[in-house]
Protein backbone atom coordinates (compact mmCIF):
# COMPACT_ATOMS: atom_id res chain seq x y z
CA UNK A 1 0.00 0.00 0.00
CA UNK A 2 1.18 3.40 -1.17
CA UNK A 3 0.74 6.85 0.14
CA UNK A 4 -1.77 9.28 -0.47
CA UNK A 5 -0.38 13.07 -0.12
CA UNK A 6 -2.49 15.90 -1.10
CA UNK A 7 -0.88 19.44 -1.64
CA UNK A 8 -3.55 22.32 -0.53
CA UNK A 9 -3.29 26.03 -0.71
CA UNK A 10 -4.69 29.16 -2.33
CA UNK A 11 -3.90 30.30 -6.23
CA UNK A 12 -0.41 32.18 -5.89
CA UNK A 13 0.26 29.77 -3.00
CA UNK A 14 2.91 27.57 -5.48
CA UNK A 15 1.36 24.14 -4.59
CA UNK A 16 1.69 23.31 -8.18
CA UNK A 17 5.22 23.82 -8.52
CA UNK A 18 6.29 22.36 -5.24
CA UNK A 19 4.02 19.03 -6.13
CA UNK A 20 5.85 18.58 -9.12
CA UNK A 21 9.09 19.06 -8.10
CA UNK A 22 8.51 16.88 -5.45
CA UNK A 23 7.25 13.88 -7.37
CA UNK A 24 10.37 14.22 -9.79
CA UNK A 25 12.48 14.32 -6.62
CA UNK A 26 11.20 11.00 -5.31
CA UNK A 27 11.40 9.44 -8.39
CA UNK A 28 15.02 10.24 -8.67
CA UNK A 29 15.38 8.40 -5.63
CA UNK A 30 14.06 5.73 -7.25
CA UNK A 31 10.81 6.16 -4.63
CA UNK A 32 7.49 5.21 -7.51
CA UNK A 33 5.90 8.63 -7.30
CA UNK A 34 2.91 9.94 -9.31
CA UNK A 35 1.59 13.88 -9.55
CA UNK A 36 -1.93 14.16 -10.18
CA UNK A 37 -4.49 16.70 -10.46
CA UNK A 38 -8.30 16.22 -10.63
CA UNK A 39 -9.86 14.83 -12.80
CA UNK A 40 -6.27 13.59 -14.23
CA UNK A 41 -6.64 12.00 -17.32
CA UNK A 42 -9.66 9.88 -16.16
CA UNK A 43 -11.98 10.13 -19.17
CA UNK A 44 -15.27 10.54 -17.10
CA UNK A 45 -13.47 12.67 -14.63
CA UNK A 46 -12.40 15.04 -17.51
CA UNK A 47 -16.36 14.92 -19.09
CA UNK A 48 -17.67 15.95 -15.59
CA UNK A 49 -14.46 18.88 -15.93
CA UNK A 50 -15.43 20.40 -18.84
CA UNK A 51 -19.50 20.79 -17.83
CA UNK A 52 -17.76 22.83 -14.87
CA UNK A 53 -15.53 24.81 -16.63
CA UNK A 54 -17.47 25.49 -19.94
CA UNK A 55 -17.63 29.11 -20.42
CA UNK A 56 -21.02 29.08 -22.07
CA UNK A 57 -22.46 27.28 -18.64
CA UNK A 58 -22.48 30.62 -16.83
CA UNK A 59 -25.74 29.61 -15.25
CA UNK A 60 -24.47 26.89 -13.48
CA UNK A 61 -25.98 26.86 -10.31
CA UNK A 62 -23.55 26.50 -6.87
CA UNK A 63 -24.93 23.26 -5.95
CA UNK A 64 -24.90 22.10 -8.95
CA UNK A 65 -21.12 22.53 -9.19
CA UNK A 66 -20.25 21.48 -6.09
CA UNK A 67 -21.88 18.18 -6.84
CA UNK A 68 -19.94 18.14 -10.45
CA UNK A 69 -16.78 18.58 -8.14
CA UNK A 70 -17.56 15.73 -5.91
CA UNK A 71 -18.61 13.54 -8.92
CA UNK A 72 -15.23 14.24 -10.49
CA UNK A 73 -13.14 13.61 -6.97
CA UNK A 74 -15.07 10.26 -6.89
CA UNK A 75 -13.76 9.41 -10.16
CA UNK A 76 -10.28 10.51 -10.05
CA UNK A 77 -9.97 8.62 -6.94
CA UNK A 78 -11.27 5.33 -8.17
CA UNK A 79 -9.74 5.34 -11.95
CA UNK A 80 -5.83 6.41 -10.82
CA UNK A 81 -5.19 7.36 -6.87
CA UNK A 82 -6.46 3.95 -5.45
CA UNK A 83 -5.16 1.77 -8.17
CA UNK A 84 -1.68 3.99 -7.70
CA UNK A 85 -1.73 3.56 -4.00
CA UNK A 86 -2.46 -0.49 -4.46
CA UNK A 87 0.18 -0.54 -6.53
CA UNK A 88 2.53 0.90 -3.94
CA UNK A 89 2.94 4.64 -5.34
CA UNK A 90 3.05 7.33 -3.57
CA UNK A 91 0.20 9.86 -5.30
CA UNK A 92 0.90 13.34 -4.92
CA UNK A 93 -2.32 15.31 -5.69
CA UNK A 94 -2.71 19.09 -6.62
CA UNK A 95 -5.89 19.84 -4.62
CA UNK A 96 -8.73 17.59 -2.97
CA UNK A 97 -11.30 18.09 -0.64
CA UNK A 98 -10.20 21.10 1.26
CA UNK A 99 -9.33 22.98 -1.89
CA UNK A 100 -13.70 22.70 -2.46
CA UNK A 101 -14.07 23.70 1.40
CA UNK A 102 -12.49 26.88 0.37
CA UNK A 103 -13.98 27.31 -2.59
CA UNK A 104 -17.75 26.05 -2.71
CA UNK A 105 -17.82 26.06 0.62
CA UNK A 106 -16.76 29.35 1.72
CA UNK A 107 -16.02 31.61 -1.40
CA UNK A 108 -19.49 30.50 -3.12
CA UNK A 109 -21.14 30.94 0.45
CA UNK A 110 -22.63 27.36 0.57
CA UNK A 111 -20.99 26.45 3.64
CA UNK A 112 -18.35 24.53 4.58
CA UNK A 113 -19.66 21.52 6.70
CA UNK A 114 -22.30 21.05 3.55
CA UNK A 115 -19.47 20.72 1.46
CA UNK A 116 -17.40 18.39 3.78
CA UNK A 117 -20.59 16.60 4.18
CA UNK A 118 -20.78 16.06 0.38
CA UNK A 119 -17.48 15.65 -0.31
CA UNK A 120 -17.50 12.58 2.52
CA UNK A 121 -19.98 10.82 0.38
CA UNK A 122 -17.40 11.25 -2.53
CA UNK A 123 -14.32 9.87 -0.56
CA UNK A 124 -15.88 7.27 1.52
CA UNK A 125 -13.39 7.40 4.14
CA UNK A 126 -10.50 7.55 2.00
CA UNK A 127 -8.56 10.71 3.86
CA UNK A 128 -5.14 11.17 2.35
CA UNK A 129 -2.46 9.89 4.76
CA UNK A 130 -1.28 13.85 4.92
CA UNK A 131 -2.33 17.12 3.70
CA UNK A 132 0.21 19.44 3.41
CA UNK A 133 -1.44 23.21 3.61
CA UNK A 134 0.41 26.02 1.95
CA UNK A 135 -0.37 28.99 4.10
CA UNK A 136 0.62 32.21 2.59
CA UNK A 137 -0.63 35.91 3.32
CA UNK A 138 -3.90 36.75 1.03
CA UNK A 139 -1.63 39.70 -0.28
CA UNK A 140 1.40 37.98 -1.25
CA UNK A 141 -0.95 35.32 -2.70
CA UNK A 142 -3.26 37.80 -4.69
CA UNK A 143 0.00 39.76 -5.67
CA UNK A 144 1.38 36.74 -7.41
CA UNK A 145 -2.07 35.61 -8.72
CA UNK A 146 -1.89 39.21 -10.86
CA UNK A 147 1.43 38.60 -12.00
CA UNK A 148 0.67 35.14 -13.63
CA UNK A 149 -2.34 35.65 -15.03
CA UNK A 150 -2.83 32.72 -18.11
CA UNK A 151 -3.89 33.83 -21.34
CA UNK A 152 -5.72 30.81 -21.81
CA UNK A 153 -9.19 32.03 -19.84
CA UNK A 154 -11.55 29.02 -18.39
CA UNK A 155 -15.05 29.83 -16.10
CA UNK A 156 -13.05 30.44 -12.88
CA UNK A 157 -10.70 32.95 -14.26
CA UNK A 158 -13.56 35.43 -15.01
CA UNK A 159 -14.77 35.39 -11.33
CA UNK A 160 -12.06 38.04 -11.08
CA UNK A 161 -9.99 39.02 -7.83
CA UNK A 162 -12.44 39.13 -5.31
CA UNK A 163 -13.36 35.60 -5.77
CA UNK A 164 -10.00 34.71 -5.29
CA UNK A 165 -10.29 36.92 -1.88
CA UNK A 166 -12.75 34.79 -0.69
CA UNK A 167 -10.71 31.80 -1.45
CA UNK A 168 -8.43 33.17 0.71
CA UNK A 169 -10.46 33.74 3.69
CA UNK A 170 -11.83 30.48 2.82
CA UNK A 171 -8.27 28.29 3.27
CA UNK A 172 -8.02 30.74 6.56
CA UNK A 173 -11.17 29.41 8.09
CA UNK A 174 -10.69 25.79 7.32
CA UNK A 175 -6.98 26.25 8.09
CA UNK A 176 -7.94 26.75 12.00
CA UNK A 177 -11.25 24.63 11.80
CA UNK A 178 -9.62 21.00 10.38
CA UNK A 179 -5.98 21.88 11.94
CA UNK A 180 -5.55 18.39 13.17
CA UNK A 181 -5.54 17.24 9.58
CA UNK A 182 -3.63 19.60 8.10
CA UNK A 183 0.61 19.92 8.23
CA UNK A 184 1.15 23.49 7.38
CA UNK A 185 4.43 24.80 5.45
CA UNK A 186 5.03 28.69 5.56
CA UNK A 187 3.99 29.46 1.98
CA UNK A 188 5.39 33.19 1.99
CA UNK A 189 9.08 31.97 2.20
CA UNK A 190 11.12 31.38 -0.64
CA UNK A 191 10.85 28.77 -3.74
CA UNK A 192 13.38 27.05 -2.04
CA UNK A 193 12.89 27.06 1.18
CA UNK A 194 8.82 26.11 0.90
CA UNK A 195 10.24 23.20 -1.37
CA UNK A 196 12.66 21.81 1.27
CA UNK A 197 10.24 22.35 4.20
CA UNK A 198 7.98 20.02 2.11
CA UNK A 199 10.58 17.76 1.16
CA UNK A 200 11.35 16.97 4.36
CA UNK A 201 8.17 16.49 5.83
CA UNK A 202 7.19 13.83 3.18
CA UNK A 203 10.52 12.27 4.04
CA UNK A 204 9.82 11.36 7.63
CA UNK A 205 6.41 10.29 6.52
CA UNK A 206 8.13 7.93 3.77
CA UNK A 207 9.97 6.53 6.57
CA UNK A 208 7.81 6.58 9.28
CA UNK A 209 5.42 4.13 7.35
CA UNK B 1 -46.89 30.39 -5.88
CA UNK B 2 -47.68 27.17 -7.88
CA UNK B 3 -47.86 23.64 -6.47
CA UNK B 4 -45.09 20.86 -6.94
CA UNK B 5 -46.26 17.32 -7.41
CA UNK B 6 -43.79 14.30 -7.71
CA UNK B 7 -44.72 11.39 -8.94
CA UNK B 8 -42.67 7.89 -8.08
CA UNK B 9 -42.50 4.52 -8.74
CA UNK B 10 -40.81 1.48 -10.48
CA UNK B 11 -40.72 1.02 -13.71
CA UNK B 12 -43.66 -0.52 -15.27
CA UNK B 13 -45.89 1.50 -12.42
CA UNK B 14 -47.33 3.36 -14.92
CA UNK B 15 -46.20 6.93 -13.83
CA UNK B 16 -44.99 8.39 -17.09
CA UNK B 17 -48.81 7.70 -18.67
CA UNK B 18 -50.73 9.33 -15.51
CA UNK B 19 -48.25 12.25 -14.94
CA UNK B 20 -48.63 13.19 -18.91
CA UNK B 21 -52.27 12.51 -18.78
CA UNK B 22 -52.86 14.63 -15.13
CA UNK B 23 -51.37 17.64 -17.65
CA UNK B 24 -53.31 17.13 -20.23
CA UNK B 25 -56.44 16.92 -17.99
CA UNK B 26 -55.17 20.03 -15.84
CA UNK B 27 -54.68 21.90 -18.57
CA UNK B 28 -57.50 21.78 -20.38
CA UNK B 29 -59.39 22.47 -17.00
CA UNK B 30 -57.73 26.16 -17.34
CA UNK B 31 -55.00 24.78 -14.57
CA UNK B 32 -51.85 25.86 -15.82
CA UNK B 33 -49.79 23.22 -15.75
CA UNK B 34 -46.56 21.67 -16.91
CA UNK B 35 -45.16 18.10 -17.48
CA UNK B 36 -41.20 17.72 -16.19
CA UNK B 37 -39.06 14.73 -15.95
CA UNK B 38 -35.07 15.12 -15.16
CA UNK B 39 -33.25 16.57 -17.06
CA UNK B 40 -36.18 17.69 -18.77
CA UNK B 41 -34.64 20.16 -21.55
CA UNK B 42 -32.09 22.09 -19.58
CA UNK B 43 -28.90 21.85 -21.34
CA UNK B 44 -26.28 21.48 -18.73
CA UNK B 45 -29.29 19.05 -16.63
CA UNK B 46 -28.31 17.29 -20.08
CA UNK B 47 -25.16 17.68 -20.60
CA UNK B 48 -24.68 15.53 -16.99
CA UNK B 49 -27.61 13.06 -17.72
CA UNK B 50 -25.49 12.43 -21.32
CA UNK B 51 -22.14 11.09 -19.18
CA UNK B 52 -24.68 8.82 -16.78
CA UNK B 53 -26.24 7.22 -19.87
CA UNK B 54 -23.40 6.91 -22.15
CA UNK B 55 -22.86 3.46 -22.76
CA UNK B 56 -19.29 4.10 -23.09
CA UNK B 57 -18.89 5.11 -19.57
CA UNK B 58 -19.51 1.54 -17.85
CA UNK B 59 -16.90 1.58 -15.45
CA UNK B 60 -18.91 5.27 -13.78
CA UNK B 61 -18.83 4.86 -9.95
CA UNK B 62 -21.96 4.50 -7.76
CA UNK B 63 -21.10 6.92 -5.64
CA UNK B 64 -19.90 9.13 -9.10
CA UNK B 65 -23.10 8.47 -10.75
CA UNK B 66 -25.42 9.15 -7.65
CA UNK B 67 -23.61 12.50 -7.34
CA UNK B 68 -24.34 13.52 -10.96
CA UNK B 69 -28.45 12.35 -10.57
CA UNK B 70 -28.04 14.63 -7.86
CA UNK B 71 -25.99 17.46 -9.95
CA UNK B 72 -29.08 17.03 -12.53
CA UNK B 73 -31.15 17.81 -10.31
CA UNK B 74 -30.13 20.65 -8.88
CA UNK B 75 -29.93 22.59 -12.04
CA UNK B 76 -33.29 21.17 -13.70
CA UNK B 77 -34.97 22.37 -10.16
CA UNK B 78 -33.61 26.01 -10.43
CA UNK B 79 -33.61 26.18 -13.77
CA UNK B 80 -37.24 25.09 -14.72
CA UNK B 81 -39.28 23.61 -11.79
CA UNK B 82 -38.66 26.94 -9.22
CA UNK B 83 -38.95 29.54 -11.82
CA UNK B 84 -42.47 27.49 -13.00
CA UNK B 85 -43.93 27.60 -9.31
CA UNK B 86 -43.08 30.94 -9.22
CA UNK B 87 -45.10 31.77 -12.43
CA UNK B 88 -47.64 29.79 -10.53
CA UNK B 89 -47.99 26.49 -12.58
CA UNK B 90 -48.69 23.25 -11.31
CA UNK B 91 -45.04 21.27 -11.84
CA UNK B 92 -45.56 17.62 -12.32
CA UNK B 93 -42.70 15.71 -12.04
CA UNK B 94 -41.96 12.56 -13.51
CA UNK B 95 -39.05 11.12 -10.79
CA UNK B 96 -37.20 13.07 -7.96
CA UNK B 97 -35.66 12.03 -5.15
CA UNK B 98 -37.43 9.27 -4.33
CA UNK B 99 -35.70 7.52 -7.49
CA UNK B 100 -32.54 7.90 -6.75
CA UNK B 101 -33.14 6.68 -3.19
CA UNK B 102 -34.60 3.14 -4.75
CA UNK B 103 -31.88 3.41 -7.98
CA UNK B 104 -29.12 4.56 -6.18
CA UNK B 105 -29.74 4.17 -2.51
CA UNK B 106 -30.64 0.63 -2.59
CA UNK B 107 -30.15 -1.29 -6.06
CA UNK B 108 -26.70 0.02 -6.39
CA UNK B 109 -26.19 -0.80 -2.42
CA UNK B 110 -24.37 2.91 -1.42
CA UNK B 111 -27.20 2.95 1.08
CA UNK B 112 -30.46 4.98 1.52
CA UNK B 113 -29.79 7.39 3.82
CA UNK B 114 -26.59 8.61 2.50
CA UNK B 115 -27.94 9.18 -1.04
CA UNK B 116 -31.01 11.21 0.87
CA UNK B 117 -27.64 13.73 2.22
CA UNK B 118 -26.84 14.12 -0.94
CA UNK B 119 -30.19 14.71 -2.16
CA UNK B 120 -30.97 17.12 0.63
CA UNK B 121 -27.59 19.02 -0.40
CA UNK B 122 -29.49 19.29 -4.23
CA UNK B 123 -32.82 20.18 -3.17
CA UNK B 124 -31.67 22.51 -0.85
CA UNK B 125 -35.24 21.98 1.41
CA UNK B 126 -37.43 22.49 -1.37
CA UNK B 127 -39.56 19.56 -0.86
CA UNK B 128 -42.54 18.65 -3.39
CA UNK B 129 -46.37 20.40 -1.76
CA UNK B 130 -46.81 16.16 -2.38
CA UNK B 131 -45.36 13.23 -3.52
CA UNK B 132 -47.24 10.58 -4.67
CA UNK B 133 -46.30 6.77 -5.00
CA UNK B 134 -47.71 4.60 -7.59
CA UNK B 135 -46.94 1.28 -5.42
CA UNK B 136 -47.53 -1.91 -7.41
CA UNK B 137 -46.74 -5.75 -6.54
CA UNK B 138 -43.03 -6.15 -7.79
CA UNK B 139 -44.16 -9.19 -9.82
CA UNK B 140 -47.13 -7.09 -12.00
CA UNK B 141 -44.17 -4.41 -12.46
CA UNK B 142 -41.52 -6.77 -13.47
CA UNK B 143 -44.02 -8.43 -16.16
CA UNK B 144 -44.86 -4.84 -17.64
CA UNK B 145 -41.02 -4.14 -18.24
CA UNK B 146 -40.58 -7.28 -20.06
CA UNK B 147 -43.89 -6.62 -22.33
CA UNK B 148 -42.05 -2.83 -23.23
CA UNK B 149 -38.56 -3.37 -23.26
CA UNK B 150 -37.29 -0.60 -25.70
CA UNK B 151 -35.26 -0.86 -29.07
CA UNK B 152 -33.40 2.22 -27.89
CA UNK B 153 -31.07 1.05 -25.25
CA UNK B 154 -29.04 2.88 -22.53
CA UNK B 155 -26.50 2.26 -19.92
CA UNK B 156 -29.74 1.65 -17.71
CA UNK B 157 -31.52 -1.19 -20.12
CA UNK B 158 -28.23 -2.96 -20.08
CA UNK B 159 -28.81 -3.52 -16.25
CA UNK B 160 -31.44 -6.70 -16.40
CA UNK B 161 -34.07 -7.47 -14.67
CA UNK B 162 -32.07 -8.48 -11.34
CA UNK B 163 -31.59 -4.72 -11.08
CA UNK B 164 -35.02 -3.94 -11.86
CA UNK B 165 -36.07 -6.48 -9.29
CA UNK B 166 -33.84 -4.76 -6.76
CA UNK B 167 -35.19 -1.49 -7.63
CA UNK B 168 -38.55 -2.29 -6.84
CA UNK B 169 -36.96 -3.86 -3.28
CA UNK B 170 -35.98 -0.95 -2.77
CA UNK B 171 -39.42 1.62 -3.66
CA UNK B 172 -40.81 -0.98 -0.61
CA UNK B 173 -38.23 -0.12 1.65
CA UNK B 174 -38.64 3.56 1.49
CA UNK B 175 -42.33 3.60 1.10
CA UNK B 176 -41.83 2.27 5.12
CA UNK B 177 -39.11 4.56 6.14
CA UNK B 178 -40.56 7.74 4.30
CA UNK B 179 -44.22 7.13 4.57
CA UNK B 180 -45.33 10.72 5.78
CA UNK B 181 -43.79 11.99 2.76
CA UNK B 182 -46.02 9.46 0.56
CA UNK B 183 -49.06 9.42 -0.63
CA UNK B 184 -49.71 6.15 -1.94
CA UNK B 185 -51.70 4.77 -5.12
CA UNK B 186 -52.77 1.53 -5.81
CA UNK B 187 -50.78 1.14 -9.21
CA UNK B 188 -52.11 -2.88 -9.48
CA UNK B 189 -55.56 -1.16 -11.04
CA UNK B 190 -56.37 -0.98 -14.55
CA UNK B 191 -55.02 2.79 -15.41
CA UNK B 192 -58.70 4.64 -15.89
CA UNK B 193 -58.61 3.38 -12.16
CA UNK B 194 -55.11 4.20 -11.46
CA UNK B 195 -55.24 7.71 -12.79
CA UNK B 196 -59.19 8.92 -11.61
CA UNK B 197 -57.38 8.04 -8.09
CA UNK B 198 -54.11 10.43 -8.46
CA UNK B 199 -56.36 12.72 -10.62
CA UNK B 200 -59.05 12.69 -8.18
CA UNK B 201 -55.77 13.54 -4.64
CA UNK B 202 -54.28 15.88 -7.12
CA UNK B 203 -57.82 18.35 -7.46
CA UNK B 204 -58.07 17.67 -3.40
CA UNK B 205 -54.52 19.10 -3.16
CA UNK B 206 -55.16 22.31 -5.72
CA UNK B 207 -58.48 23.42 -3.55
CA UNK B 208 -56.75 22.69 -0.77
CA UNK B 209 -54.38 25.34 -1.51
Amino acid sequence: MGLFITIEGPEGSGKTTVAKRLVDTLNKQGIKTIYSREPGGVIIAEKIRNIILDVENTNLDPRSEALLYAASRRQHLVEKVIPALNDGYVVICDRFVDSSLAYQGYARGIGIDEIYDINLFAINNLWPDMTILLDIDPKIGLERISANRQDEVNRLDLEGIAFHQKVHEGYEIIKEKYKDRFTLVDGNNTKEKVFADVYSLVMEKIHGN
